[in-house]
């Protein structure tokens, strides 16, 4: 039998995650692998903590990676603060808002949206007027909309939530170590990330953060968690003080990975790694509208990690995907839901976000294109 | 800032699990990561999915890893077969079976238990008196009790089960790749297990297997999985078909670890595999019998790969096993739950199931009980 994992080719990983993942980071996969319990190991998982409260700009003492991929912290997010019938908001212009109107509606909240054009970012003007007509125990927004490439004004709508009852939800798979996160600043109570994107780590984790405030909602539930697995009252007790208690067996070897990727990212130093994604988007902004093309979104909207680009009436959408992925070993996205075949997805995300491959796939897309 | 990783000691992994990785997985685990959608990775997991139908000994078309540890299997087989108030009945004789009456019970099943001592296996006779009396949606036993070193009759609780309209849900957490799992044989309709026991990968994948009745049982439900994340109906439309639909990114590189880890199991040979368990096993109880130690479970109970050894009164349990992890790079597990204190938990599990690692155990424990 050929061993099909030796043959992965070398892609260029210019979709919407996984993003390219740094030489560093695949050693430290590949460290061996000791117990969950054990002391070295509780070290690298404070060490984790750590580096996750900088990089998400907070304080939070509940910060920490789930044992799934950043879906799972969106379910986490709203599975420990929710039950049955409660009020919660959700402001959507993308698949990812959609995503959380799915999850909260199947823990039984009663779920109300605000719907925006998907290209377009939320008004906060809207928000204001929403949650000034009811209370909600939640009001969950997207920082990065993924689907769109579109930014949103989680600062804005974080001063309109500020002061009231509701826990503000923020979602930051897409942002976080890409651009800044200032979770403490934002006033948000629960956000959550993925390994994949941004900070260049394979998929399979979930950081997660809740203030003191979500932490209470959570401690004063009236029901248990209805997810045993993301219960984070329990995941709390192996994560914190010094008689850490097993709940199920961490993931060691993808930690390791995290450990070492938001240490890279420390490192290079977090100003520099937003400088480095912002000139990376200008300067492919500027290549795609060289050869004629569009982007999705305005340009004060958009995300400097997640390009949107309308594909012309012209062109095959899913030809040029195929022959950038075969003829140039660069991969990039697909629109989703009403966007599919009418725009690409192109990633600037963590490692991913450099000079030389921003130039490689502006020249592979120029052949593939014809132009 | 010192780099932790790298500093991990190499540990003879002898607990519950995580148990030792071959060099080829860790290979394995830091081939570069492509996209959750390639063609390349699409082929790589149609061959996981063969894989594990061969170690699970199942034919069911729904068989796949999901992307969470063991545990979220568990959460995993319960979310997507019990509605609010569906009847459930769960053997308990150890820490495994108990959490299967938190999980399902936080899913608003409606919990009747049979439990039996720890350290003794689940009586069929006393489950034909229980499922005779009551209809029951679920029956759901642990096939080998991680926390006890007791296997259970699955065959013949499978055999009393088989018929009815109950499903028969089975945990293989510990038991899959280390001895024979034949879910298809005992008539199992869901069965789970984890990446991190004798498959010999490190944590952070719960394979999962739903037989045609489960799979329509999930397909009729009344109401939607109150769980976003785990859905099989979702994550059945990404692992199958022509047409592959995204759900959420696939954790790349841990699949690329399982692939290889089931590789090499399967060109091993099950059977001899097996064999090499059993082998190392009565290995290691005749050596603690020499050294005057006791196994918590009978001898027709126990499992090959998890045995519960007996603390001595006179013995002080945690500073031995401090000893033997400090002094000799030995990991060994404590007892849980009612167990604590009381026994060591001593895995031989994958490849941790080798002549040289029992020898070397047998020699570290009697040092540093200064026998």
């Amino acid at each position: 039998m050929t061993d099909l994992v030796e043959q992965v080719p070398e892609i260029l990983l210019m979709g919407p995650g996984p993003s390219c993942v740094p030489d560093q980071v695949y050693k430290a996969l590949s460290q061996k692998t000791i117990g969950h319990m054990d002391p070295a190991f509780l070290r690298i998982m404070d060490e984790i903590k750590g580096l996750l409260q900088t990089v998400m700009g907070t304080e939070n003492r509940l910060t920490l990676p789930l044992s799934g991929t950043g879906s799972a912290g969106m379910e986490a997010a709203f599975v420990n603060l929710v039950e049955r019938g409660d009020p919660v908001l959700i402001l959507i212009n993308g698949v990812f808002g959609k995503r959380m109107q799915d999850v909260a509606s199947r823990l039984g909240a009663e779920v109300d949206t605000l719907e925006f054009d998907w290209g377009s970012p939320v008004d906060p003007g809207e928000v204001k007027k929403k949650i000034g007509s009811k209370s909600y125990k939640i009001v969950a927004v997207v920082h990065a909309e993924t689907s769109t490439g579109v930014c949103n004004p989680v600062r804005e709508i974080g001063e309109l939530v500020r002061g009231g009852d509701s826990l503000y939800l923020v979602d930051a798979v897409t942002s976080l170590g890409g651009m800044p996160v200032q979770m403490d600043e934002w006033g948000a109570d629960a956000l959550y990330s993925g390994s994949q994107k941004c900070l260049s780590c394979p998929p399979g984790l979930a950081p997660v953060s809740f203030s003191d405030r979500a932490v209470e909602t959570l401690r004063s539930r009236k029901s248990k968690v209805p997810n045993w697995y993301l219960d984070l009252t329990m995941i709390i007790a192996y994560w914190e003080g010094a008689k850490r208690v097993y709940h199920h067996t961490a993931p060691i070897n993808m930690l390791y990975g995290l450990y070492e990727a938001l240490r890279l990212l420390v490192d290079e130093g977090l100003e520099s790694v937003y400088g480095r994604h912002r000139a990376g988007h200008e300067r492919l902004v500027a290549g795609l509208e060289d050869m004629g093309l569009e982007m999705l979104a305005e340009k004060k909207n958009r995300l400097p990690m997640l390009n949107a680009v309308r594909c012309p009436d012209d062109v095959d959408e899913a030809e040029v995907r195929r022959r950038l992925r075969q003829d140039h070993l660069i991969e990039i996205g697909a629109g989703l839901g009403p966007l599919a075949g009418k725009i690409w997805r192109v990633g600037l995300m963590g490692h991913t976000a450099r000079t030389e491959n921003v130039d490689r796939f502006l020249d592979a897309l120029r052949r593939s294109l014809g132009r």
